[in-house]
């Protein structure tokens, strides 16, 4: 806990969060900067993004990806844009980097395990939907070194325990630079549920200059956010993760769990890091 | 810790060791009643088999499945024989699950999460050969409905935290019965690295009526199984998870691993649990 | 988690906090009253009472403790009020549980391990103050029995870990009646600081129909209430342990700690307890 | 695990373990010789020794523990002996100090918190005897400073995580020199009960350049050596802690329970450390 900044992502937009579950998920390049200057004022660094087409479907259409983008560069200059390189399931490897390449935002984030990826109920255990999100060591690799050359930082994602042994394996190759970003993600139907001691384990696991940040999907949200503060960790917030607050409305757009997110940090006497600083922490200039 | 009988189970070869890594690796159906014999006779109450053909390549004819089993169980009949419902990456889900409802061993492998599966250099990082082992919600499903209308008892394979809670996720739906009967996979490239501290989540996340056993892969091998032993469970070892003992020579086959695993029940005051006493504590009868 | 309910206790005042340190804390049993009053508004079911003399020093006095209580309890008489049974240094064994007896608040404290107490600088390390803060095995079991004769109900304080297991030895005399309550010291100079995991091994080591709040000092207070309320604890915040807001300003008084609790427990979804819904939960209805 | 040496350490005889209680506890210098020549050509590099009488009580005299220490030391020469410096609960501070100055072994105890020392039956929850075991911080700084003004290196005892907490505050005076060695108790009543997850969550907390073993009391002592195996650590057995082996027998001398060690030692494919070996691990080379 040395820093006394932390560093707040807001995640506008996932591909499984739609206007039908919360009418501020943003699909068009406009609303994506309407709620990133929004969640910006809040006390974001960083917003992570999954560009939509115009019927909110996940896109991998370079144009609109960087139409998107540059709205929100547009609007918010100074704001730090994260790319998803996850760019729905009918993406080939080939169009998830060919974008990021193409674009070069500051950061992308970079997915470390093939994995189940469902939308399911966590009631019954029914399964709605799934796929298999599709992340080898070949693609950790080649990523990573895309990124690398093109001088885009990656975030690395990490999904369960195992994600973060590929991460350290695959990191002996020496493609990745210091400090390393990682994200812990809890709670995805195929990933790990939060479990405090496992929050702990994988820190305790972390390489020298690293730097983390975590985010939670649906009820884990609000608790993992909470448990990272303690932990030292930054936090990521959004309608990509969960649509409501914690008292179960819907949250009038990522900006107002950015505001949840800036008043636990101030709780523990930090401040929200500017994205000037959230760069420096993260070594991006 | 109220059950002072662990049970040791040999894991008698995998889809990745070959007689070229130990020459103890069995391949033909004598060779496997041979390894078990052995393994019995040393402590171990089940043997866990992926059958081979003659040249030692996994295979995923029943034919041959069903004779490598039925020579065990002719050689040895008390001993459980559990089967892998994972016969090598060119097997279709159909294929993996139809051996298992033809053959009715009385357990059989079900694995909980697809994955990254490696072969890699621990100290470069490089990969020299991956697949992802797909393991999809619908496939956990289909295969726990089949070993249950066939009277086979599952035993749920875990390769991260993640794949607990996919279990426990497709559990809400009713197919399985208890006691459940889990194993903790440690060491897989792809999967999780041991950790004791993961190791503690797990445990405390099972639900009521779980009985857990735990293997590793290489030099997880024996920490994890000693760990396993501290915590209250069970302990897998076989050439398929390691070839060697903890000096660094070639294991004289699975049971000297056996021997090893009784050696560590016995120094907690336990005793290493009769093909009987196991299948009392694993629900079997 | 199952309740929605976190019980707030503000600890107003205890024997190593004084008017110079804060102004804001009471002597006086109508000053008692006033903080009492103003932490019940701000969302407490409980407070936590050192009496003190008019020179502010800790006192065993039966008379100004029972002062004390009943001021506070003709102020808001439906707030729950919990005595301490460790009142300074200078007191015996026999004063400190005879005003217990005497008063019969509805809860005391119960500590339950002799222990370094000290005043400390944290930067030097060197010690300002110290005494042993004596809690016998005789003691906990003769306070255990006083009480329940007393039908005061205890709420056992563990500084450490080895306080938890002193209660659970004790315990197999059948003197204490579920449910019981804990409250978990973090961070007094002689007893364990906040350890985010030496918190979830002591939730875990818990035996059923139990109830945990947590406490820290100085530094420790913020992130350790934080932490119970992510595992499904209660939190006590107040001067006795903390003079300070997260901002680094001297609080206004324990009510503003309060405040902030309510706040946390509210960004996690749940709601400050009522006093009965406090008595419901600890049995003391 | 950078080490392959284990240093085994035999805890030749406490202050609560008589001939009653196994005919091998020592009481004589001559037997002293004899249970540390055993146990070190069983492969222990260190003895802790609590001198005794003639009738088996402890001592603090000083003539007599030289006498043991020496016997043992024209004995075995080679092996490094560690006094006690808690020599039953008659003893002043200062006697206990002197001792250690007077004689100047190698090695010494150093406690670090003052806490319930009991004999319990763990049934019943019945004490049959305590007393505090007084360890305040003051004489943890002055027996430090004897230690290090004597060339006596301490062997930190910690019996609760708060005694880390107490070390790592009195440490910053900088009176002890790295490495530090610390030793972990487990299972005495008035201490923690072994937990394999406060023990991680204790070796997370260790500054940079620290040795540790771990002792267990009675039913704690083969589980937390096991344990100290898995994470890194050294090993202390000895009739001090535990009477008996596993299988629930008599152990014939603590040689026995150093020939366990040794095994399991190996188990993992370390080596016992020779008592230079270990001279170099503890810096006392």
């Amino acid at each position: 806990m040395k820093d006394n900044k932390v560093i707040i992502t807001a995640a506008l937009s996932g591909a499984g969060t739609f206007k039908q579950n919360n009418p501020s998920v943003p699909y068009s390049p406009e609303e994506f900067a309407d709620e990133a200057e929004k969640s910006y004022k809040a006390g974001a660094a960083m917003v992570h993004i999954h560009a939509r087409g115009d019927d909110g479907m996940a896109t991998h259409d370079i144009g609109r990806i960087k139409e998107t983008h540059d709205a929100i560069k547009e609007r918010v200059p100074n704001l730090i844009v994260n790319l998803s390189s996850a760019v729905g399931p009918m993406a080939t490897p080939e169009q998830r980097i060919a974008q990021i390449v193409e674009i070069k935002p500051e950061m992308a984030s970079l997915n470390t395990n093939s994995m189940n990826y469902a939308v399911a109920d966590r009631k019954s255990g029914s399964i709605m939907f799934e796929f298999i999100f599709t992340n080898t060591f070949a693609m950790l690799k080649e990523f990573g070194e895309a990124m690398r050359d093109s001088g885009v930082k990656p975030e690395i994602e990490i999904y369960d325990i195992g994600g973060l042994d590929n991460f350290l394996l695959i990191n002996k190759q020496g493609i990745f630079t210091q400090p390393y970003n990682l994200n812990f993600v809890w709670g995805t139907a195929g990933g790990q549920a939060f479990r405090p001691g496992a929050f702990i384990t994988m820190v305790n696991s972390l390489p020298e200059n690293t730097v983390y940040t975590t985010c939670g999907i649906g009820r884990d949200q609000f608790p993992a956010c909470m448990q990272s503060n303690i932990l030292g960790g930054h936090i990521r917030v959004g309608l990509e993760d969960n649509t409501k607050m914690p008292n179960g409305e819907l949250a009038k757009g990522s900006y107002e769990q950015v505001e949840w997110a800036a008043n636990i940090v101030r709780s523990l006497g930090r401040e929200p890091a500017t994205p000037d600083e959230a760069r420096k922490i993260m070594g991006l200039i």
